[in-house]
């Protein structure tokens, strides 16, 4: 088989990047180890960026988003029992962020994907780049108990974390970057109504918390838990006395309780593997990069990913112009390590480090103070949230 | 002898303080350990805040400030070999930091003591406040040999990190925190004009810089030191070296070297106790706080304490209001948080700690890099930098 565009993994940096290629009239095939159903059913973020929205519209698969989608014009700091409001659309000129899960994503991207002739091979197993430092590289696979070759020009690896396609890049030519953070998240999804109609992340003495929602019946919540935890040690009653504590009166002020359908523990890393491309190679997403999840940016940074390798490869094809190509990792890291700025500092700002002495601590209230009362550092967190540009 | 307000400490606190009494018809004695020679000579700070300035003109103590003083209305930051400017007057409505160094300030202060009755004791030896938990408080000291003793209404303690002041505070009472730095600042005054009329704040692989200067034509430079090293391993050349280096090649061009007459190294320390008030004893300026010189914070919270300090003595005797002590230290506490906040995180953001990681470093690089090109940030920097307003 053969195709102009190789790309490794369905998750959502491989679909916008297989519709974004289809739409430019580029030829392209998926390889995706798992099934759709497997994929789709992966509970991930839920937030989405201004230009994340805009990418949806300007692919015309963005109908149901605007119907379900939930969108936040400001979101919530919570620190020693006190709320207040970052008004993100007021200081941003207008701009917002979207909560619509990242299973929706997936299953729009996926519905459209036959219609439009995206090609995805499911069930590829031992998906291997190879020859990509030349100019003819492929991919080779096994299907259906075949082995198989993807002859291409290109292979983009938006494979996750754990991929095959950082791993094939030589290690002499990475550089890796990482921070692992003391403690993870445990998550539940309930179908109750969510305490607030908009995020509230808070700062607590006992650790972070964040009350969150997939719709208006479907909440998300968040505590900080040590790495030692298991999720047998949270039933839900404690999950529910602890988000209350943490939020504090004000916040968890009407907090419905239900049962969890759904409880797990994730842990917090910060990772940046440079370059982002190794001869015809390209990374994209969590391939590349990691964050922590404060602030909602990791399936953001996937879909600015592939929309500028998407232009990139349009410029190739469409203009013979290969800057675009040539541009991609540092262009792409740019704003990759902005968004992992922005995650460090505001895991920073509100979770409880094992480490921390009585003036880190204080550091945390007085800035969360600070910002309360300053419409630059306000602004600051609020452009950062709804998402910078891709210059 | 009897006043209403004793006052341990001739320096900028101390002296900012007993004019601002002096003014409102309070009648107050400075006690002082050493000579006036001795304070005036002190090298140290050297950028007032929009609102020491005002408070300079509002006791009429302004004309050589005006006349001397270099008006900076914004500062620079260097990385990776490049400059860029925050136009602080520009992101803040016009205000703008003053070049005057803490040794013109004392002269001004300590030249108008005498006509305006403000009266100060020096070489007062063995100055211990007393009974400060009832209602007739007293300063007893050893002055030309002979035991006295200052009865008052109130004491404040404007005696610095290793005064008697905060030391006399009962231990349970007091909460002090604390963070002391890695390492230290290598400064040194020469008479060669500055190598940019504004400061430049550098972030360099091999640690920290400081451009600044004291007037046209004398220019005050920092090096970051580690904690062992002495000033005998830092001859000028080697100096010179290093500054041009550290700053890059844009921000060090033109630089004119010269030979040192001061050199110093200085530890770096945050600091605060609180409350900074215990019955009749009252904290101001270093006795509480101690802030690393990065930002220079120092001398201006000392002057925004006892600006509020002196507010609530004046309400105190005019109006029989004893709100504003009662609320001094929450009121003086809050801005300090702030001003540690600011210059702890700017001292993190510049400089090269022992144990950074390549994440780290890369986090000090993307957030220059984030705030070079975000007005909301540079307005962060810029606001802080000028003087957070007395709330």
């Amino acid at each position: 088989m053969r195709t102009k565009v190789a790309i490794i993994g369905a998750g959502p940096a491989g679909l916008f990047l297989a519709h974004l290629l289809a739409r430019a009239g580029i030829d392209a095939v998926v390889l995706e180890r798992r099934t759709r159903d497997y994929v789709e059913g992966r509970v991930r973020a839920g937030v989405l960026e201004q230009g994340t929205v805009a990418l949806m519209a300007e692919l015309g698969l963005d109908a149901r988003l605007r119907a379900e989608g939930l969108v936040h014009t400001g979101t919530n700091l919570a620190y020693d029992g006190e709320v207040f409001r970052v008004d993100m659309a007021a200081l941003t000129g207008g701009s917002a962020v979207t909560v619509y899960g990242q299973q929706e994503v997936m299953r729009d991207l996926f519905d459209a994907a036959e219609p439009r002739g995206v090609r995805i091979v499911f069930e590829a197993e031992d998906v291997r780049p190879e020859d990509f430092g030349g100019s003819s590289p492929s991919v080779s696979y096994v299907a259906g108990g075949v082995a198989q070759r993807l002859s291409c020009d290109f292979i983009a690896a938006c494979d996750g974390f754990h991929g095959v396609g950082r791993a094939a890049m030589p290690a002499d030519v990475l550089k890796v970057y990482e921070r692992v953070y003391p403690f993870g998240w445990l998550g539940i999804l309930a179908d109750v109504p969510p305490v607030n109609h908009e995020l509230i992340y808070a700062n607590h003495e006992r650790g972070f918390a964040l009350a969150s929602m997939r719709s208006e019946s479907r909440s998300r919540y968040y505590v900080q838990v040590g790495l030692d935890e298991r999720i047998d040690d949270w039933p839900d009653d404690r999950f529910w006395d602890e988000i209350a504590t943490r939020l504090g009166p004000e916040a968890a002020a009407g907090l419905v309780r239900g049962p969890s359908f759904e409880k797990s523990i994730a842990p917090l890393r910060s990772f940046v593997a440079e370059p982002m491309r190794v001869g015809r190679l390209f990374l994209a997403g969590d391939a590349a990069h990691i964050v922590p999840p404060t602030g909602a940016k990791g399936m953001n940074l996937a879909v600015s990913d592939v929309a500028m390798l998407a232009d990139a490869l349009r410029r190739h094809y469409g203009d013979r112009d290969d800057s675009g190509l040539d541009g991609y990792s540092a262009r792409a890291l740019a704003r990759v390590w902005k968004a992992e700025r922005f995650s460090w500092w505001f895991t920073g700002l509100t979770h409880r480090f094992p480490d921390m002495d009585p003036f880190a601590r204080r550091m945390q209230v007085a800035e969360l103070a600070y910002i309360r009362g300053s419409q630059a550092a306000q602004t600051v967190i609020a452009e950062n949230y709804v998402g910078l540009p891709l210059t």
